[in-house]
């Protein structure tokens, strides 16, 4: 008998649809989990915290397959994970999708200006012109990270006649590679970054990146705060060297009340909020989930694997 | 020699460009407008307000060509316009590009709980969750005018996988017949009005036609206020039997400041800027001008043509 050991949230979606040979237990409380954690051969140890997610990963001396329903696991023990062999199948992907039309949406309300329309609305005003005035058609987007978020970003920025122009490892037509988007950093109205967080794009955007954007072009930042170099950002939007800068993420999360971040006019500030617009994300996880239980009492390989090697 | 009354606001953008055959006058007034106007044979009188406008038209008895901006000219006195022969050029599809965007960014806003996060980032308070949690994505949208406007708002959402059926005269793959929308109606999670302004589109969205969306649903409007029965809508909102509503037209504009639909947290007002929302309004329409000056000499058609019979 296999023993999963699994969060008390996911059980309506999953009890019941198992292979025989898997026992899930469920854990109500960290408490609980700490306590089932060393029984486990599979492992969804979720929780809203990440201490508590760490710990039941150390404790967890018998786990061959751990699942999550988050995209980046880096701030797990990954040279633990590595020594044990344990398998990660992450959440990449689940929401990808709400992200991607996020990712629209922020750049329509700053080409458009609306969070001025909102406040007049609030305010019983009727406004005589647009608060903004820059159309998306027309306009080009670097898109740093071609994984299932950059992706689905591409396809819908390209209905509103967006150029965008994908960042690549390997050379491809109309993509630019790993040394050279940084010098043409002064062509584009956008800059999106949809990159893993890993050692190599941490501060991957500095002062002389955002020295290189153009006037008015904009930060679109939906993968990690610590991609950015924030105070460096927070100078360039100060000085409005840059246009404005979309943050899904940010350093630290929450933000402070008292950061300069909240009250530029030309940053948008989302609280991590992107990916959970939408009602399907434990839905959509499940499945997967039910999908690899299946796999793994087969012999068949998990997807979609986390590496603890790579960090994504 | 053909004498043009023109604003001297598009000055800058026309004088110099026009065939020698055109002598144009520019009105800096409405004093001036109106002095100028009996001159006129091709006459450019937009006005910020419709009376005027409606005065000079009267006015211009040798007018042979009218041309402007705006798309709706059913304020404009058609009869008068109709019984003197004037050739009409409107400024349909101008604004159709930014009105498309402005729609799809007005959808994603709903979907996302967008207004919500604005405010909360006003008080620099992070949110834990996201207020909206809907995806654009599997959605259905019931699309009411094939026009420019509708034909991108079309390609857009199809990129973000909405089912969009649009309502047309003559059947085709995927469109619903004038006669068969109304039954079909519960059907669609996104209900948007692009239809031009005439007495057959008058508050062809009354309690009936509001009764019988689906809970949740959302009605778009970018046509004109009177499309929309407002007392019904405001009804139904105030009882939340549908979801949202979307109003970048109202009746009247602007909203007087003690008017229902301001304060309704599922309504959006967008005070009739959905079209303003760009910069290259006035160079395109200039464009337009030009090309048809060119086409007015040379005797050939001019175009974009409004009908004051049909009224559109």
């Amino acid at each position: 008998m296999t023993v999963a050991v699994l969060s008390g949230l996911v059980r309506p979606l999953v009890e019941g649809r198992l292979p025989p040979e898997i026992e899930p237990r469920w854990f109500t409380s960290v408490e609980h989990l700490l306590e089932l954690a060393p029984q486990a051969e599979i492992g969804w140890f979720d929780l809203d915290k990440k201490e508590p997610m760490i710990e039941a990963v150390r404790a967890a001396g018998k786990l061959k397959w751990l699942n999550s329903i988050y995209a980046g696991l880096d701030f797990l023990p990954l040279d633990l994970l590595v020594e044990r062999q344990v398998t990660v199948t992450n959440g990449a992907g689940i929401n990808a999708l709400t992200i991607a039309e996020y990712v629209v949406m922020l750049m329509l309300v700053h080409a458009k200006g609306y969070r001025e329309v909102v406040r007049a609305q609030d305010r019983h005003a009727w406004l005589g012109d647009s608060p903004g005035k820059m159309e998306l058609a027309g306009s080009r987007a670097l898109l740093l990270g071609m994984g299932a978020i950059g992706k689905l970003v591409k396809t819908r920025l390209e209905a509103f006649d967006v150029e965008v122009v994908p960042v690549r490892r390997s050379p491809s037509e109309g993509a630019l590679g790993p040394d050279e988007w940084r010098a043409r950093l002064g062509e584009f109205d956008w800059v999106i970054l949809a990159v893993p967080a890993t050692p190599e794009t941490d501060a991957m955007i500095g002062a002389a990146e955002l020295a290189a954007m153009k006037a008015g072009a904009v930060l679109v930042n939906i993968a990690r705060g610590a991609v950015v170099d924030q105070d460096a950002l927070v100078s360039a939007l100060e000085a409005k060297s840059i246009g404005g800068a979309l943050l899904d993420v940010t350093t630290p999360e929450p933000l402070p009340p008292e950061h300069p971040l909240w009250d530029l006019e030309n940053a948008q500030v989302t609280m991590h909020l992107s990916g959970r617009a939408q009602a399907k994300m434990f839905v959509r996880s499940a499945e997967r989930f039910v999908e690899n239980c299946r796999r793994y009492v087969a012999g068949e390989a998990l997807a979609p694997i986390f590496d603890p090697v790579k960090g994504y």
